[in-house]
């Protein structure tokens, strides 16, 4: 699984994998494999370690779970929260625009993480919760999107809660095909989303 | 599970479930647990008869996730034939919105079976001919919106393959969030996703 490695830096606990490592291969098997399908003995098999050595560092396969759904559910919620302290001097319009491309970097950078966060079912508390925030995440992404239709800037016919799941559907589908060195910078993928959303795919609407 | 029934039609094999009925509650159990932590025995504990009762109508779980799959694959494919069918006389500018109009429906329809299209990763053959036919709609889609492009009718500052990965990514998100008897019908998501993607969301793109 691994390649010839350069004289790894100290790492706490056992030698061979460290914390951020046994959690990046955790996720992985998860999204491959599905999280239920995947047991801690496969996850030491593919690190080629024995389960109590990834016990030293997680006490439970939830807790990997929880470790990888928080690091998604945290970045995406810091997306929100930085839009609405800009809120002095921005207006609605500029701040969901900024979150569509902000979200982009998010679902780029953490791409396996959000992929994790987009499949949870509801079938633990870990999972329940999971879904919670993500709920808290829908409503003011919603919100957002209904002060900018307030404030005039975005079309009024549409219900907001609808364009809110449509806009953010778009963004999340990035998890799906985006490869990190493919053909499209994440710059371009985020340009191209506010482009389609805002402006219309019309030729039109193209803007000079 | 069931409610009181009014007397059911004959069925063919033994008494209790009928072939459709199995595939739905299969479908159903591979969404919410995931395909790989799903177990014969699992669906037939749900279904409430002993196994044999399910193989006398599918000779394994594969099966009836390749049932599931063709059943999704199939009705997406009949609307990408019907609109290059539907070439002489009509844009593609034309087609492409019939295809967005025509997927939204499917969607809806087929709602389990395309969710669980949408979550195959190729981890078994019948996965793999699954993602083999997804990457031929996919191409169909792309050469779609290009031929739009080309037509004029569609914005030609960006990439065709991104557009088609974007507004189809926008659709399919769909199966995450729609339910049935909610606020929304698909005719209204059908024309929201119409008009976000091909006319905006600003309001100065609003059609009269």
């Amino acid at each position: 699984m691994t390649t010839a490695e350069p004289t790894p830096p100290r790492r706490r606990g056992r030698p061979g994998y460290d914390q951020a490592t046994i959690l990046h291969t955790a996720v992985d098997l998860f999204n491959r494999r599905g999280y239920d399908a995947t047991s801690m003995g496969d996850l030491a098999k593919v690190l080629g370690v024995t389960k109590p050595a990834i016990y030293h560092h997680f006490t439970s396969k939830e807790e990997l779970l929880k470790a990888a759904l928080d690091d998604a559910l945290d970045e995406l919620t810091a997306v929100v929260d930085e839009a609405s302290r800009r809120q002095e001097g921005a207006t609605a319009y500029e701040r969901l625009r900024e979150v569509v491309r902000r979200s982009v970097e998010v679902l780029v950078a953490h791409q396996p993480s959000v992929t994790l966060l987009l499949r949870v079912r509801g079938n633990s508390a870990v999972e329940l919760a999971a879904l919670e925030r993500r709920r808290w995440l829908d409503e003011r992404l919603a919100e957002l999107v209904a002060a900018a239709v307030a404030e005039g800037a975005l079309r009024a016919d549409l219900a907001p809660t609808l364009v809110s799941r449509l806009l953010f559907g778009m963004v999340n589908s990035l998890v799906e095909w985006y490869r990190p060195h493919g053909a499209f910078t994440p710059a371009t993928v985020a340009d191209a989303i506010a482009a389609v959303a805002f402006d219309g795919l019309t030729s039109s609407n193209t803007r000079p």
